[in-house]
C-alpha cells in the first residue's frame, strides 16, 4: 500500500520507558508472517486509565476492559493487542475468547487477569481465532524488550499506511519525566472516539483517578476532535499507563499536562493524516458561537460534509459548501453575521462574499496540503477546532474492496 | 451526462391540471441556451401550501416564500423557479433580486406580488442575474400553455440526469381529482428537507390550513426520509398548489391522502434514484426500536455511513459496517437482540453472525441493484423506512469539480 502523502518523513525515535517492556508476533490472525499482535508488561503499581468508544455495540474487549478500570493499581499490568479481526459483534463467542487471551496472558506473566487488557482490531463480526493468539503468549514473553515500543506500533496496523508514535520528555526538578505513545487508525474514524487503538505510556507518577481526569479532559480536545468519514469505530480504546518508575509525582502539574497533549495532539493528527484516501490535512476553526458545543457542531459538520470533502480534494474554493454545513448543523448561526476565511483568506462576511474576495487567490491557497478553514459565527464566544481530511477516489478504492 | 442506470424508463404522462398552465423559456442564467426558468400560473382561489429546509443559511427566496404561505387563498398565484444559481448567501443583493422577480411576475400577469413564489437552485454565493429572468417574464406569460408541465420539470434541473415527474388521478363520486408533481435533486440531499425543488398541483378543493397540514404530514414520510449524501440544502422546497377546479372537495379524504403519498413517494425515490454517482437504491428497514425517532435516527445513520455505502457500491456484504452504524447512532440497542437482514436473507442475530449465514448467497444478493437492509433492534415498536443510494467514484468525481 502507498504510503499517505501526508504522513511523517519517519517514525520518531521513542524513548525507553521504565517499567514497560514490549514484544510483537505474527500470530496469523488475518494473515500469515504479519507481525499481529503486541504485548505490553507493565511494572508492578502502574496506574492504568482507559476512554473508550461509546459505541452500543462496542466490542467484547471494549467491555472487559471497561469493566476492569478505575481501581487502585496493586500488581502488574499487561496490555495485549491484535490486528486482522476486532471480536466485535461476536457474541458469546467474542467473551469467550476474550476470556481465552486474558487468562492465556495471566496463566503466562503472572499478571492478575484483572489486570490483563485486550483490544482487538480489523474486520467486524468474524470469530477471533484466539487460539493462534494464545499459541504466541509464550514467545511474546520470552521476547519482552525496553526497546520495542515500535515494533508493537506496526503490530496494531490495519488500512494504516504508516506507524504512527509520538514522544515528549519534560524536566521536573532536574528528573526526567518520559511519555511515549503509539496510535492505529485510518477508516472509521470519528467521536467519540476517534481513535481507534492508542497506548500511551509515562514513567510519570500519579494516581489512577487523577490519571483518568486527565486522560479524559485531553481526549474532549484531542481524539474527539478529529473524523476521517463520520463513522465511529466498534472498538475504540485509548488507554494510558503510568508506571511511576521515574517517582516523579505529577499529580496538578501543568507541565506534564501540556506535555501529554502535545503527545495527543501529535497521535491524533497522525490517524488523520492517514484517513483513508487522504491529500489534505484540514484544521476547520470554529469561533463566534452561542457556546462551545455549538461550535464543535458546526466544525463537525463542515469536517464531516461529503460536500466539503470532495470540494477540498478537487482543490475547489467552494465556500457555499461550508455555509451549507453551517446552516445544517443545527448550531445557532445568523446567515448576516457569519463569517468564512480559508487560511488568511476572507471569502465570506456579512452574509455574502467577501468584496475583497479573488476566486485566483483563493483558488491558488486550495492547491496547499495543509489548509485551514475557519467560521465565525459572530454571535458569542463558543470555539471548537477539528481536524479532518479530504474525501477522494482513494477513499472509495479502499472501501470498496476492504472487508473491515 | 450520463443518465442514472436507476431512471424510470420514461418519464410519466402528464395530464393537465385544471387551473394551472406552465411556460419555460433559456435566460441564461448560468449557460447560454438552456431552459433554466419555468413559470407556473394559477388560478384564483388556489390554496397554496410548502415545507421548506430547515438550514439556518437558507436562501433568499426560502425566506420570502416562508413569509408569504399561511393565508387562505384570495386571487391567482404564481411560481417562478430559475436553476443555476441559488441566490443563497447573496445577502441584501439576494432579498433585491427575489424582490425583482416577484414584482416582475406582478407586473407582467397581475397577480398579487404577495401571491407570487420563486426558488432558485445551483451554486451558492454567487449573485443572481435577475435582469436575465425579469427580461424572459413576458415570454414565459404569452407561452403559458396547460401540457407543459414536462418543459418545467427540464428547467429546474441541475446535477439531474433525468428529469423528474409522477401521476396520481382517482374518483370521487364519479368525479376525476388529479395530482401531478415535478421534483429536481440528485445531491445536496438530506433531511431536514431532502427535496431540493418540488411541485405539486391538484385540481382538487381543499382549504390552505388542512392542505398545509396533509403535506407536512406526508413530507415526513417522504422527501424527509431520503438521503444522497447526509448534505442539506439552502434551497430546499416543497410547494404545493390545489386549484379546485375539479371541484372536488378532498378535506379529510383519506383516498385523496393516499394518492398524494403515492405522488410523493415517487417524486422522492427518483430524487435517490438520480442520485449523484448512485448505481443502487436502497431501502432502509428499521423496526423494534424504542421509538420511531430512534428507528429514523438508526436508518438514516446506516444510510449516511459512508462505510455501509461504499461497501453497497463494492457489492460487498459487509454488514458489520451496518452493526457500526446502529452503534454509533445514539439510538437505544442490545447488541444481544439486534438482528440485520440483507433482503430476505438473515446475516446477523442475537449479536453475532446467523448461523444460517452464507457469504456466498449474501454477496450474490448485493449484486441486486434494489437493495433492502432490514434492521430489528428487539426492544420496542418504533419504526422508520429510508431510502438512499450507495457511494461511488461517480460522487466524488461530479463534486470534486461541480461547482454547487
Amino acid at each position: 500500500m502507498t504510503i499517505s502523502p501526508l504522513a511523517p518523513a519517519h517514525f520518531p525515535e521513542l524513548p525507553e520507558i521504565s517499567g514497560v517492556t514490549f514484544a510483537a508476533a505474527a500470530a496469523g490472525v488475518k494473515h500469515k508472517n504479519r507481525v499481529d499482535v503486541m504485548l505490553a508488561l507493565l511494572a508492578p503499581g502502574t496506574a492504568m486509565a482507559g476512554v473508550f468508544t461509546r459505541s452500543a455495540t462496542r466490542s467484547a474487549p471494549v467491555l472487559d476492559c471497561q469493566s476492569k478500570l478505575g481501581h487502585d493499581p496493586s500488581g502488574p499490568a499487561a496490555i495485549l493487542v491484535n490486528s486482522g479481526n476486532s471480536n466485535a459483534f461476536t457474541g458469546g463467542r467474542g467473551i469467550e475468547s476474550v476470556k481465552a487471551l486474558t487468562s492465556g496472558v495471566a496463566a503466562q506473566t503472572g499478571v492478575s487477569e484483572d489486570r490483563v487488557f485486550t483490544a482487538s482490531t480489523g474486520v467486524i463480526g468474524e470469530p477471533l481465532p484466539h487460539d493462534r493468539i494464545t499459541a504466541k503468549i509464550e514467545e511474546l514473553h520470552i521476547n519482552q524488550s525496553d526497546g520495542a515500543m515500535e515494533a508493537a506500533a506496526r503490530a496494531i496496523m490495519t488500512t494504516d499506511t504508516f506507524a504512527k508514535g509520538a514522544t515528549k520528555t519534560i524536566q521536573v526538578n532536574g528528573k526526567a519525566v518520559k511519555i511515549a505513545g503509539i496510535a492505529k487508525g485510518s477508516g472509521m474514524i470519528a467521536p467519540d472516539m476517534a481513535t481507534m487503538l492508542v497506548y500511551i505510556f509515562t514513567d510519570a507518577l500519579i494516581g489512577q483517578a487523577d490519571l483518568q481526569a486527565l486522560l479524559s479532559s485531553l481526549n474532549a480536545k484531542t481524539f474527539n476532535c478529529i473524523t476521517v468519514d463520520s463513522d465511529t469505530s466498534t472498538s475504540d480504546s485509548l488507554m494510558m499507563a503510568a508506571t511511576g518508575a521515574s517517582g516523579v509525582d505529577v499529580t496538578g502539574n501543568a507541565e506534564f499536562a501540556n506535555a501529554l497533549s502535545e503527545v495527543m495532539h501529535d497521535l491524533a493528527h497522525q490517524v488523520v493524516r492517514d484517513g483513508e484516501g487522504a491529500t489534505k490535512f484540514v484544521t476547520v476553526n470554529v469561533n463566534g458561537a452561542k457556546d462551545d458545543a455549538d461550535a464543535h457542531r458546526v466544525a463537525l459538520s463542515i469536517a464531516n460534509s461529503p460536500l466539503v470533502k470532495t470540494a477540498i480534494a478537487g482543490e475547489d474554493a467552494n465556500w457555499g459548501r461550508v455555509v451549507m454545513a453551517v446552516g445544517k448543523s443545527g448550531a445557532a448561526a445568523d446567515r448576516d453575521r457569519l463569517s468564512i476565511r480559508f487560511g488568511d483568506i476572507t471569502v465570506a462576511e456579512n452574509g455574502w462574499r467577501a468584496p475583497s474576495y479573488s476566486e485566483d487567490e483563493a483558488s491558488a491557497y486550495m492547491k496547499n496540503q495543509e489548509l485551514e478553514i475557519g467560521v465565525d459565527l459572530g454571535i458569542g464566544s463558543g470555539r471548537s477546532t477539528v481536524w479532518t481530511c479530504d474525501l477522494t477516489h482513494g477513499y472509495i478504492t479502499i472501501n470498496a474492496d476492504y472487508r473491515s
